[in-house]
């Protein structure tokens, strides 16, 4: 009866003391523009009341300067979205608003909650109304419906009876919260800005490369299960809100950040290098060259190759223009989405023996189009290498990734992939491999690739 | 610290068993666009899963043949929106739709709650949120809070914790619901449409002029304080909800409602005239012609000429390519938004002792420009006659009226007025002459002229 | 093998010594909207450099305050277009542009060439090559192959080589001309702005209702024949470049122009009213009122009521929201596209004798839909009355006519029109009646009801 | 007087006797994009007449699949275009097309006539008229002015009055026709496809990456001075129209072309390569890793990093949805476009000496904002090196370069540049080092290296 939440991959910021607040909260948006796509929106806080302009489209696109200007105030949240379906997606942006006892609050939310379905109920069965798909609504009810007085233990309140994934920021009228769920599933660092009036400004962002643009300075990442407070003339305040149970996504070193991002005080791009390295070793194979599938495989490619000493070659080229192309090709040129964006180079591959690289196997299908084009360019042999481990459960913190059945990986051994998607050999990094490459000083969610979930969703 | 909600006026429109139901409520939209430019919106139930669009724009704008599509089903509300403000307007267009305790829900609403603020302070006190400004955010909150186990009953109980205006349509997957306050303040019309399988369809509507367009039927009014039930293969089911207390909106006869519409049971067009028929017998003036503003002041000016046997002219042109001008015109060439509007024809009324007709006065600004242009093109006098009484209040009941102290009528005698707009003399129709005009068999709600207000507004 | 041109109904406007010469030009094509809804576009001379921007559209669509500031200059001249179809329509906007050998060169034209075939084919047969679809692009042609050193005399030249409707203004860098045929079939008013500089200013227009919107004064219309040579610190120059034969288009009167503007010194609304007037005289008939066809039926059936004493009734309403409507209706509601507009008042019309009065007849397929509509509203009896005689004729001198065949009047008498579109009866004013009607001080042409045309289009 | 032409880099395509022309003609100008983002077009033949659809944008926004559908024909030529400026910009797309005394012709142009301003001057002082502010229109009107009687002798007086570079494409109703000058400056490729009837259908295009999209097999280059006939149920027919004089643009190599593409014979990416090798040799450094400019150059980065040994790294990030943003920046975070563009990972940097590799400095500000960038990530040591030698000549042969004096290395030295750009070393690519990495064998235009112009530009 009710439908089915859509789990989302996003970016989150948090921008408070800033005299173009709002403006920097844009741009950092704009950084992170890879972890959703789909819809953006900022609330601003002016001291007094909040402005809050958000729909479907790209940053560039949502946003313009005429509408920024309206955005009024020092402080601004904002959230880009990864993908939503149905009639009515345009209610299914972020932030979440709502007016209720105490005034106004907006919310931004990276993650998923796996209780929300039971909570929703819950609320449902008290009489809540749900006007949007996205489980961020249950919060906003949690602390609507608190008997505490201040925003602050509301917060407290309401957080504590969510379950899952949650890099979430808050703000009121006046003030802005920070918090990470007790398991730091989705990444948050905070950084310094310098204020125009020479005080201190603070920005919370899903990644550092948001601080890179704005010209923030990175502090540290918010703790697993930490609570930040933000007032105006004081420092952030921290509150150790959950037990930190840390299970960082590891997924996000594999695919998801941007290289140039730190993440838990690790530089992304190193660290794909580093699987490379690791899958070089643990799956060698001979052969005259080494290829990324771009963007995502480049790194690791370089470290298979710098490894292995087989040379690097970057001979699939992807093209940027694709965006949505309208026109449907005939049933004569088929697979051209595929081509439309990557083309391998017959000079280069041409009666060579090929490693393609690539982050990850979801369905096959597209993995099967990439070896099928490098065999069509003349390559002699395709070997593909991963450089995670097999794909063998969904996300249910924070991922958007298909049903179980439709990952390749958790119905078929890595030689029936290889078959399937006609490559000459396949080899995924082993669990051990990856965590030599990201390091065994923190403790990671591998799930996707275990099926070890620290939490269960509840239905 | 919660903001004032907009007052709006509207149109609304359900169609029930209908294989082509949000084609029809469109096109029932399209005929009543006059009531409100400013968002549409429909929601089409399927039977088992409600579908929703709805943007800022004309019904033109929001909608085209793929949209339409994807709004599936047999059941289908819609609305447009009279005037938004404010930075997250989207969030304002209807229908309000919700998810809670017993499935899907959307309503459309024209009027306006007199006890929106108490019952909203009373919601939020219980921990409701608030994600829109609209008042009709009130009544899904309360349906969906009430412990009864049917709709049916919740309605019943929402509505009569509301107070005010309201004209209703409700949809769930498989029913709809119409209803009208117990003043019956704005009107609500129920038609018949023949369904492509030869059973019968129905539609609910504003404005009679939405069923000659789709080429309904027109049944009856639907009652002050009637529901109406309607369920597939039955006839609609009506309860007498509430103690009918008629106080239709005589505004609707004066301006709002389209001069092809029948308003509880009269042509709007032929009372206009009779407004100015006897309009004309109380306030006659030598002159050499009636001419009216148009369009509003059209037929009420040939009810006058008529009366009067003056000659009358459309001697003022209005220009319907005005839509929204993005120049802003420079100091030089002033008041240019009202003449790109509206031009009199010097060669018709110069040298002419001049009749204009309106059908009323809100700020007086506009009358002022109006006299201004007609004396620039050379009328020798200039006679201004309103088809209504002096507006001296603002409406609680769903129509968008300045605040009182900007009704130039609240504080200033006729002859103040007539001294401000510039106007050689000014006379508006009597309260006894309008009851005349639209007969005296119904009662009406005349607070904005009198000032009685049946039901107070509550803060 | 050479496409045929397209004929066009047209706005020009020129505006020479103005500060804000391409605001002028804006607000003034905005006037004329009527004239030409397709495409519009202005050319602006900054001293040094012209400037041009056109496009499909509505002039407040084409541009906005940041296009218009990049028009610089005090020079600009613009137009809007009535009418294009093909693919490559963009190019087919007007000012049409070229630089040659003396410079850049604008020309905006209303009215049509009956000699653009053969003066085309010796361009051609010469080595002229045509990038546009319209005959105005012959001239600049001419105007460039002449062997005269001085753009005047150029002009001169090429538009004594051109024959049939013109009404032109051109502009180089520095100066700006305007040009009427020795028929003078197009109207061109010149009036005087104030620039801001207290030196005066110039313009010329279409039609005078372009003149009230700016505030420029009328001087008086450009004569048939009559060349205006605009330079900076001088009186326009006027040449009588032609010996004037005046066939003034009597259809303006009819049909086309504005009910504001002043036409060949007579105001347009109340040679209607004598048209309507006139045909009552002719063609009384026993009824209960008199209904127009808005907007063009209005000011005629105000003077055939007033000539008659059968009262006036504005019984059709039309709905100004229509725009281009994207939604094909289904079968079932047929007919809906001019329902969608026009929309009899069945409480006005049901169980009358209505006199439907409209200003002319085309193909018949719109006056059957309105006398059905009538009927199917209740009429008793449709008696249709047309203010100008039977259109028989195409026009070569810059009307927008369907084909010779497709004009019902052409091929079928009176009675057989009655019958085709269903009507009671049918008359239409005399050809006499509409001279009586317009005056028979000045020279028409009226070859659309005659067939008398002054000059025969060339293959 | 008259203006400046534009100088143009773009790409051309023609399709021959293929059911879906247009639509191989959209894919291919989607997969030549990277050579034009300003506007583009296609003109289509049906066998009797043109259709013409072209509008600024990039290809995917200019034409949707109802647009395509329109564009009727088994003939189709298009065009991308790469910069515009000006006003009246929307004129400047090609296909020029226009009808003359054989009927109707489009042209695509890619390339610039170094003799345009004197055929234009010698054009207009016959009367010519030109209405774009393309080079190319100089051709329309020199095959319109040719007095031979078929349009094929017209091509071949026509083209060989023009001088310069050009790569053309012409359609009339029936037949297609491809010109490649003496030089053959710019590259054009044939190809073939497989018509759906089973017969042979041709493609011509700029680069052969349009080929693999499209699925269609390389036959051979256009060879330098050809010209290429094609017509209905024939092979393609050759004449060397010109003693050949090849002169292949090396910059095409270093730059300008995708790096899967095939250009005369010899595959991008690998020359690329080669350049880098090349550098490595000329102009070793010791450092800690070499570094990319994204995209340009990744490949001889590459191959700088195998010759040297020095690893590899792609620690500067390149964000693809740059797009156009609207929000100026303030002042506070300025540089902020190349910020939003290029990122340089200071994990990966930081306290390392980095080679940083770009293919050409123009201006040399965007160098020094990229070697600040990497300095402020930490980089201890920034070495610049060019994978090509000085650019200190503008182009007259199609690529769009600024002004000699613009062109830093016209009148600075090496280490005058260095010093400009903040770097602690400087080296170019020398010209033996560039002709040894692209091979000797073909005789390449090297002007904007060595100033040695094979055709000088007349005025």
């Amino acid at each position: 009866m009710i439908n089915k939440d859509f789990n989302e991959k996003c970016a989150v910021v948090g921008v408070f003391n800033s005299k173009s607040a709002s403006q920097t909260a844009y741009f950092s948006l704009f950084s992170m523009q890879h972890r959703g796509q789909e819809a953006a929106g900022i609330s601003s806080s002016d001291g007094k009341k909040m402005h809050t302009i958000k729909d479907r489209g790209l940053v560039t696109q949502v946003f313009d300067e005429v509408k920024l200007a309206t955005l009024k105030g020092d402080i601004a949240i904002g959230h880009t979205r990864y993908s939503t379906a149905g009639d009515d997606s345009i209610l299914d942006a972020q932030p979440v608003y709502a007016r209720y006892d105490l005034g106004e609050l907006a919310i931004v939310h990276n993650g998923n909650f796996t209780n929300a379905e039971p909570v929703r109920k819950k609320l449902i069965d008290k009489g809540a109304i749900f006007q949007t798909h996205m489980d961020t609504e249950n919060l906003i009810h949690l602390i609507a419906k608190s008997d505490k007085t201040e925003l602050l233990d509301r917060i407290m309140d309401g957080v504590k009876k969510v379950e899952g994934a949650f890099s979430l920021v808050f703000s009121n009228e006046t003030q802005m919260f920070a918090v990470r769920d007790p398991h730091g599933f989705r990444p948050l660092s905070l950084g310094k800005i310098s204020n125009e009036n020479g005080e201190d400004g603070y920005i919370v962002a899903s990644e550092t490369c948001a601080f890179d643009l704005v010209g923030a300075k990175f502090i540290r990442d918010v703790k697993a299960g930490e609570l930040l407070i933000f007032e105006k003339g004081k420092e952030p305040k921290s509150i150790q809100l959950f037990e930190p149970n840390p299970h960082h996504c590891i997924f996000e070193y594999v695919y998801f950040a941007r290289p140039d991002s730190t993440v838990i005080g690790k530089n992304v791009y190193k660290l794909r290098k580093e699987m490379g390295r690791n899958l070089a070793k643990e799956s060698p194979v001979e052969a005259d060259m080494v290829v990324p599938v771009p963007d995502g495989g480049v790194p690791s490619a370089l470290g298979y190759a710098e490894e292995s000493g087989i040379p690097f070659n970057m001979a699939i080229m992807r093209n940027h223009y694709v965006g949505r192309t309208f026109i449907e090709p005939t049933q004569k040129i088929r697979d051209l989405k595929v081509k439309m964006k990557l083309s391998p180079m017959s000079e280069v591959v041409g009666g060579k023996r090929v490693i393609v690289i690539d982050d990850s196997i979801v369905r096959g299908t597209t993995s099967r189009q990439i070896v099928r084009m490098l065999k069509e360019a003349g390559a002699k042999e395709v070997h593909m290498r991963i450089s995670s481990p097999p794909t063998t459960h969904p996300c249910y913190y924070g991922v958007d990734t298909p049903d179980q059945e439709q990952l390749i990986a958790s119905k078929s051994t890595v030689s029936e992939i290889a078959k399937y998607i006609e490559a000459d050999s396949l080899a995924y990094l082993s669990n051990d491999g990856l965590l030599d490459s990201v390091g065994r000083d923190l403790n990671y969610c591998q799930a996707c690739f275990t099926g070890d979930f620290v939490i269960e969703p509840k239905e």
